[in-house]
């Protein structure tokens, strides 16, 4: 399967990553770019975006590009900090790249940018890479 | 104004922990335990939760004990350890305590269990505390 | 082994942990006490410890505490905050406890307190558990 | 202060970094290269090297690419995953770049790697960067 035919396989029974609106970009073994529009059922009591919807995206972003090396891949441990707030209606830019690729590990950086080119969350996260494929 | 009256008007406004479903069952300064039933629309590819759902729960759970003290506070970097999966209609329990409280950092700990009382994920995060009152 | 005979078998091969002057106070599967005095050459630019010297000594309490149950074990992400300053002399006493052990993974905690019983730093690992024995 | 006087000031204090050896390549606003040779005191029991010596050696990196700017910054929470072995002998390259620099907030990404440019671990940190100028 092709990267593009598994992160489709991936959203096909993903719920939370569609009610999230996530837009797929561009998909490659190891790096993907998303697109999401911030509604104003993502906010928190702060009215900004809630640290769940930012950290969301990025997780997502991590599962798509270590999974469309073709093995299936679960993430083990997760950082995000949280940098600049995200207000409603923001059109969110969300960027994966490979830090490293081993045999059984992964690690992922994911930036998130605003409409201004401005970064919002930067993630570092940790796969396990299974032997199973998709 | 009280923990509960301080949690009570952040959850007005947090509209993302309303999707959630969260219920807040015990709040203290520093403290607190939530429940959250898993929900159909929280699962991602593999069909259990989304990484998302429990790091969310977590960043809430910080967020209300961290804010019960009174003095407004916003998370500045937070990971999380997915150890165990989340299935549909799992009832969690989020529990948070404070690690160290400071003049303008706190840490927090945040440990989730499902209904079978086994640990799914474990959280720390770091906050920043403005001198902003509730 | 019991856990005092691997952590005086890793102790032996382990040249770093013995010049940080680690003390091992106390050993049991999945927890340990360690105690260590701040020298002078652990010293950084501001006249405090520098971060690695907490940093350590926690994933030494870590390595020791994962690997005392008899299989073994190697960290695969962790993470510190350091929230007190360490001055030259103080005496550290240093606490690691067991968050989750499952088949290959393993989640630890560790605080570390001056001699005045105050939270220097916290820090929480995640160890892969392998099925090599000690 | 250049970033070169900043940095010379920070290593003459820091007998921490003089006894890890490090020699350093490069210093910019936000950026440096830093070089290590790891020797036999810096082994755990595994015969590699202790994950406390790539920590250390990141965080110096960290604090040195961010108070390059001329602001004191102290680290608050830093994470590194380990993913190749450090062995004795090896000459470790150390890269720091700047993700993010707010007003009060900067993250830096640290990458090490050994002779054969291969990655040895991934680090992230978030200092504070105060008021006080160099």
């Amino acid at each position: 399967m092709s990267p593009k035919d598994i992160v489709d396989e991936m959203m096909k029974g993903d719920a939370f990553s569609r009610w999230l609106g996530i837009e797929i970009f561009d998909i490659q073994k190891g790096a993907c770019k998303l697109k999401c529009a911030v509604r104003d059922e993502m906010l928190n009591g702060h009215h900004i975006a809630h640290g769940g919807i930012t950290y969301s995206l990025s997780d997502s972003a991590l599962a798509f590009s270590a999974n469309a090396h073709g093995l299936k891949c679960v993430s083990i441990e997760t950082s995000i900090a949280h940098v600049n707030p995200v207000y409603p209606n923001d059109n969110l830019s969300v960027e994966c790249t490979e830090v490293y690729r081993g045999k059984t590990i992964g690690i992922y950086a994911v930036s998130i940018f605003n409409q201004e080119a401005k970064i919002v969350s930067r993630f570092k996260g940790t796969v396990h890479i299974s032997e199973k494929t998709w």
